[in-house]
């Protein structure tokens, strides 16, 4: 089917297509009001990042929009368009296209998004990549360098269940349905970033946990050059991941990734603020005199989070056979 | 190596990577000077958009830049930053990710242009995804279906030549360098869109040749509901193009795609503003009682483009052993 069918199908599934059918979507100054803009692009690969047996494309639609939609939540912007490049092989047929299509859809419609443009076009594995634009909605600003002496080091949830989905998909044991749908189906934390933001009376530190909840608390240590001391008896773990995996589910609550949960560093005062069910303190900033670091105290055990021990440990998406992970 | 390793490694030979760091790039609203934003994403694939042994990872990322900004240009809008999704096999090396945004940052530099994030990921074959944005340069707007009767239809450029280069390379004759240089190193027409922008007294409909000559002609003529009649013998055409294929030529110049020239239907009164060595005028918009097609007269022989032969005849990617091109 050509490009421009699809495109004719593609109109008929979204809510709002009227941004659609020029070279470039365009957008009026009003739709931004005076607000600055934020923007994001990422990508998933089939086989890299999904396995087109275990996502359907309605999941891969959605999936897709809230991968992005977490790097806007993790800096505190309301989404406002994105423009989404498919790139499919040719014996896929378009019923692949309308469902991944209606999965955007559905995410389009929950926080009032428009799609503004792409491409669809072919090559061997499914590809697809969506850049994500969204508007402040906050008069304080948001950075990883933004961490400071005394500040609650806090997440916004489980992490290590969308690890331990992956695995079991992986590894074709399908005992758990609630890990593997939170690999499946992550949120971005949209909501929960606009309470942030209501709760924020000055700049703050975060980011998204997408390659991990070691690997966000360290880079937040290295941007803004401080020690941080997590508590992880205080870090949400699901009684699913213990349950099935009792012998490693730190290792993924640490590294496993996908999380797309936000982990930020916020004064006391702030923190405070927040509802203690949705927001969950884990650790405090201090203040360095060596090298950034992550200390993390278990149960009287320390673990060290430095320079070494990241770079063996973080999400790396170019591993090869004689990585290890 | 590691997708961080690689990021400091571009940061490195940006001119400018003060928006890498966070998870979104943040623009100010003075950026865009209270003037309304234009968005648009297009990929090019490896097998599908170009042959890695046939265009080096420089070329790449010009052409990656350009194929984006000549959907800027074909809406009068100024390029103001970029974002990249870069997917590589692991058997690539770092110094392709370096000569890649080296030539990524040739463009960046000729038209002031950031790049405000993406990401790098491992995948089969090589991937790229931008997203463009700009901003308005004019107080008229630029959409497809703006032809009126009456307009001049012109173009800012030769057509064919891109087109034959891709055969020459297929064909594994590299008997031509300027042809086969067309293809590798295609340059969008910012500012021969800026010199449009400044002779406009008026909305103007325009779209850019990516997917052909004889598609962006049609594509006009649909949106706008009208007919066009073109001089074939108006249209610039190279004496290397047709030295090279002096049988099939035409089919090339119509049907070829890649040539990233402008297409656009304008007053006549405004079209006589602008350089006649810069600007070639192809014909005329007429109105239409029936449906919008476009008639090619070419010394006394007359073509249709109309639906049938529009489909026939159109770029696609999808097609497949039992297509047609």
């Amino acid at each position: 089917m050509k490009e421009l069918l699809y495109i004719d199908r593609i109109k008929n599934i979204l809510s709002d297509s009227s941004y659609l059918g020029d070279d470039c979507a365009y957008f009026s100054s009003d739709i931004f009001k005076n607000k600055g803009l934020f923007v994001t692009q990422d990508s998933l690969v089939e086989g890299v990042h999904f396995l087109i047996d275990y996502i359907t494309p309605y999941q891969l639609g959605q999936k897709s929009m809230n991968v992005n939609l977490s790097d806007l939540a993790a800096m505190c912007a309301k989404p406002v368009f994105v423009t989404i490049s498919l790139s499919l092989p040719s014996t896929i047929n378009e019923n692949f296209v309308d469902d991944f299509y209606r999965g955007v859809n559905e995410v389009c419609n929950q926080y009032d998004i428009v799609v503004a443009g792409g491409d669809i076009t072919a090559s061997d594995k499914v590809y697809v990549s969506i850049c994500a634009v969204g508007k402040s909605i906050m008069k304080y600003s948001v950075s990883r360098s933004y961490a400071k002496s005394k500040d609650v080091v806090a997440v916004t949830g489980v992490h290590g269940d969308s690890a331990g989905g992956l695995r079991l998909l992986c590894e074709k044991r399908k005992i758990n349905k609630a890990l593997i749908d939170t690999h499946l189906n992550p949120s971005a934390q949209i909501i929960k970033s606009q309470l942030l933001a209501q709760a924020a009376s000055h700049n703050f530190a975060m980011m998204d946990s997408s390659d991990g909840l070691g690997d966000a608390l360290y880079k937040l240590s290295v941007a803004s050059n401080v020690k941080m001391n997590i508590d992880f008896q205080n870090v949400p773990v699901s009684k699913d991941l213990k349950d099935v995996f009792p012998k490693d589910y730190k290792n993924l609550v640490l590294w496993g990734g996908e999380d797309y949960q936000l982990v930020f560093c916020m004064s006391l005062n702030d923190f405070e603020k927040l509802d203690n069910k949705k927001f969950f303190k884990i650790g405090v900033v201090e203040e360095t005199n060596s090298n950034p670091a992550v200390y993390i105290n278990d149960e009287g055990k320390n673990v060290i989070i430095n320079e070494q021990t990241f770079l063996e440990k973080s999400y790396n998406h170019f591993y090869t056979k004689e990585d290890k992970r």
